[in-house]
């Protein structure tokens, strides 16, 4: 089953809050309804949300009560924002509101009916065409990873944050299935623990070699020679190739860098934003302090303790070997291979 | 009350594990239970280990069923050898072995009671010495925080790290106590969330500003220059100034390093190995999978999950600006400076 998906006119999504321990579904009727999971997090990681998020616009034009493609346009106006502010720091969110704003503003339709079915075809395209591009990145990337080599991963990045496959757990997926033998470091990613219980349980059903770590094992790992790669996803990637993603990612870098290991963004092209110039000016999200204390209900500390919970972290350039896309491996200087990449051209 | 104790014959100590829920203290009457206490992290910190180590040799005296000095020397031989296969990393634990056992070597008694009455002494002036070397090292290392700065720790180091007081938080403590008004950074530290558990409770008592980071955040804040000093306590400390501290301490003295930060490790000279030429040879404990996955009863992922768990890294010299000591602050060239504070000369 797909992470999200269009069936019977609702918007059918996993919850990932419930996994590993149970797989549930929840079936959205309203576009405030896909905002919802998209903020507290039943669907999470960059392309997902994308997708997610497409579907909540699809879903606002279906359920609009307009008459005319006008009334609709309006509809999806209001829609538009309210999606692109359920989160701020993954780009693909706004870019997939856009994409289906786009949309919406060139076609002339002379139904709303017209409309609406166009509007669900674009959707579901959008999912189509997220799964593909996840196994094009796994093609590209996956002769990064060597037989007896061990590859650290961050957070979640596989089938559950996209529509399917994924993009470095893609990588990884792709290497495994090419015959490759290898093991995997799973940080397990606090506060919400995407690499503990997201990660481990889709290589758990890939059958793919790993081990979890504490986020505070893994530099002694790297430091003692047992990480050959680093490969980690993204939310928003600048111009110049900095890049948002999940906190904790810019420590591995800098490590990976001190212990000379190469280390991969991997992301398809809808992460990109050209209009920022560099990764200071990604929006950064900061989450409340309960999911540090109590996370999913697990009371490890007194509700009145203290505690900061900053989502993401930003990567600068300097520390990143390649970006692993759709058209192939990004390479330093990022600002040409990125502008190149995000057009649409082999690398 | 103290971390541990000598209280009418029996080992009083502050069950660790318990806190921040409850502050329950156990009563320890055979070495055994010291042992199994020390191995079940009931007490943890070096110097705490290596106080309650000495009083599990003296209760092996007062519980010796011999009639002759000589009979008691054999049952500290054999009391020795279990309490120091109770961890492995710490050297403070053998230090305070080791000098029990001088004391039964280097002196004659003429009876088993007299003999019985030293160890229980001997142990006792461990623990009031063990206060006022964390007492000096907070005086070295006060000035080191600044007004209006932010002081990032790991793990915990406080009072229950020790008798009393505390060493890296003792400095804090020493700062605090001083009028010196800053905020304190706490990794929570994964995955016994000793920082998160036991350095808050601390901390909370004594009224000084905190806040929990994940320990994915700590790089996140010294990047956007909001971390002005690291402070750290110390597991051992070879000769040449590498050390052995919880899992994570290496990747904060890389980010450290990375972002310009002054790195202070704040260890008594018990905790000095200079047997050992550098870390490479200090022996790092791995722990049960059990506290990664299920920390203290919270069901974070299936048991079935794997992971790993290493309790300590090394982290080399040249990432340490200095070494706060109960004899002044050891800086860069580590190989002199610890030499003269080990032999107890003022640096």
């Amino acid at each position: 089953m797909r992470t999200v998906d269009w069936v019977d006119g609702v918007v059918r999504m996993i919850d990932q809050r419930a996994l590993p321990w149970s797989f549930e579904t929840v079936d959205l009727r309203t576009v405030e309804q896909v905002a919802e999971a998209i903020t507290n997090m039943t669907v999470r990681g960059a392309p997902a949300i994308g997708v997610s998020a497409a579907f909540g616009m699809a879903l606002a034009g279906v359920t609009s009560l307009a008459r005319s493609p006008e009334g609709i346009r309006a509809d999806l106006s209001m829609a538009a924002s309210l999606l692109k502010n359920a989160r701020p720091t993954a780009v693909n969110l706004a870019w997939a509101v856009d994409t289906m704003l786009k949309l919406a503003e060139q076609q002339d339709y002379r139904t709303a009916d017209e409309f609406r079915r166009a509007l669900v075809d674009a959707a579901m395209s959008m999912a189509d065409a997220d799964v593909e591009i996840c196994k094009a990145i796994g093609r590209h990337g996956r002769d990064l990873i060597t037989d007896d080599s061990t590859v650290l991963h961050h957070c979640n990045t596989g089938a559950l944050a996209a529509v399917d496959y994924g993009t470095a757990l893609g990588v990884i997926r792709a290497a495994h299935e090419a015959g490759t033998h290898f093991h995997v470091f799973l940080d397990e990613t606090r506060p919400r623990l995407q690499g503990a219980r997201l990660s481990a349980w889709e290589l758990e059903q890939q059958g793919i070699s790993y081990d979890i770590l504490p986020d505070t094992a893994a530099g002694y790992f790297m430091q003692r020679g047992e990480v050959q790669l680093v490969l980690v996803g993204a939310d928003r990637i600048a111009a110049n190739g900095d890049f948002a993603n999940k906190i904790g990612t810019y420590q591995l870098a800098v490590l990976a860098k001190e212990n000379r290991i190469p280390f991969y963004t991997v992301a398809p092209t809808s992460t990109v934003d050209l209009s920022l110039a560099s990764g200071g000016e990604i929006p950064i999200e900061e989450r409340g302090p309960e999911e540090v204390t109590n996370p999913y209900g697990n009371k490890l500390v007194p509700d009145h303790f203290r505690a900061r919970n900053p989502a993401f972290d930003v990567t600068p350039a300097r520390y990143v070997s390649g970006i692993i896309t759709e058209y192939g491996i990004a390479r330093p200087p990022f600002t040409e291979s990125l502008r190149k990449a995000a057009a649409g051209q082999l690398l």
